[in-house]
């Protein structure tokens, strides 16, 4: 998983990105990630790759107790400035280990009631281990809600639409989509390793790992948020990806399923 | 719904598709599909847009009882000709409104352990609608298989990579994926109105509607098929994406889902 969020060129740079700076009321899909947010009061919540915090705040101030886990001591260091409610915890940690994500820290099985991921999971190589060790934190009928870039936005490096000789964006390339895999691509300007999957690959190791599917939702900005911005382009290719899903309770039933 | 496939010149050109010549065993996506049938031992099975009607073939030989439904006379007469197994029953009727398929036929809730598609929904305007009627025709935990066309594929009424001078292809091209409804597109030389939908459009309305997702599959042909017809490019994009849902037992708690 890239690092790239304590390089210090990078991390001014991210700084200066509206979702930095404003956070979620400026975030395109943050409406659509909004309204799959399960009730709050009471629960526990682990949000993977917790950036500055906004979505910790969100979650604590909506009444959960929540632990923000990041790799960049950088990004942890912001969040506890910008998003320091009280029922927040913040933990510089790998995703990639969620038995042992730091040496302070571990997660026993099934303490979660919502384990939250925001644009983090395409920096991830393997996500099937990733969704064994979410479903074991999970309680039972626990959530996992994740945004990520779009198959269709990650499948070439380039990650741009194809303009004409007047800048006019033309359409959105496609290629190499079941060639998965890492992306040297380019994020503000510095360099940074992106893992392309496709649809398929977000889904079936879900179902395959003792959770059903709850909601699949490609994200438009709101229209005020596309005029703030425009951002016309963004009706013309899916960039996010919402997945919504929930540990089974498992019966004799389900274990039989193919 | 396109009733091109009653047209005399399409019908022909139809006629000498490889997978219209020798079915199943060169249609690219079919390993994929077969994986995903369920047992069909005693089991009822419906058949939308059945074609020539090499599936409903393929289930009868498996022990199913079938029922293949095809708007176009045409076809259905060559089906009965090609695959006239004698548990197939052959009937002539539109697929948007299974309450009333034909004047002959009428198809009563709770019959079917299998509801399937094979490359027939992205011609019908209202997916949600035939949803409702998949899930009343269908017993508790039976399955609506079917396969469409890829959204990445339908985004474009090209349906085409774009190529270099030299005719090699560059990448597949995307655009207006939001804007969804009727494309007019082109197939076999003839204009054919198809609707282009998005990922989330085929997952939602399944989910809304008493369904949970068993799978959902972007097929890719064989290395040998791929070889026998140079399908290289198939790897460079989608083209065909397949799902597999099973009507939920109502309880309590699935009716108190949001």
């Amino acid at each position: 998983m890239s690092e790239i969020y304590d390089d210090q060129t990078f991390f001014k740079a991210y700084g200066k990105l509206p979702r930095s700076l404003d956070g979620l009321k400026v975030a395109g899909e943050w409406p659509a990630l909004k309204r799959l947010i399960p009730d709050l009061k009471g629960k526990k919540v682990l949000d993977l790759g917790c950036g500055y915090g906004w979505h910790c705040q969100y979650f604590a101030e909506n009444g959960a107790e929540v632990i923000g886990l990041d790799a960049s001591e950088k990004m942890i260091a912001q969040a506890r400035q910008k998003n320091n409610h009280q029922n927040i915890t913040y933990v510089v940690g790998s995703m990639e280990n969620l038995d042992f994500p730091s040496e302070q820290f571990d997660f026993p099985s099934e303490q979660f009631d919502l384990v939250f991921s925001s644009l983090t999971i395409h920096y991830l190589a393997d996500f099937p281990k990733l969704v064994q060790d979410v479903r074991r934190i999970l309680r039972p009928s626990g959530q996992f809600l994740f945004s990520v870039e779009h198959p269709i936005y990650t499948s070439r490096k380039e990650q741009d639409f194809i303009y004409d000789a007047n800048g006019q964006a033309l359409f959105f390339p496609v290629d190499n989509y079941f060639k998965t895999g890492a992306r040297q691509t380019h994020f503000l300007g510095s360099p940074v390793e992106k893992f392309h999957r496709t649809v398929e690959d977000f889904i079936e190791p879900l179902l395959e790992n003792g959770f059903s599917l709850r909601h699949l939702v490609e994200p438009v900005p709101t229209s005020e948020v596309i005029q703030q911005f425009h951002w016309e382009n963004e009706l013309r290719r899916p960039m996010m990806l919402i997945i919504s899903a929930e540990k089974k309770i498992m019966t004799p039933k389900n274990h039989d399923e193919n």
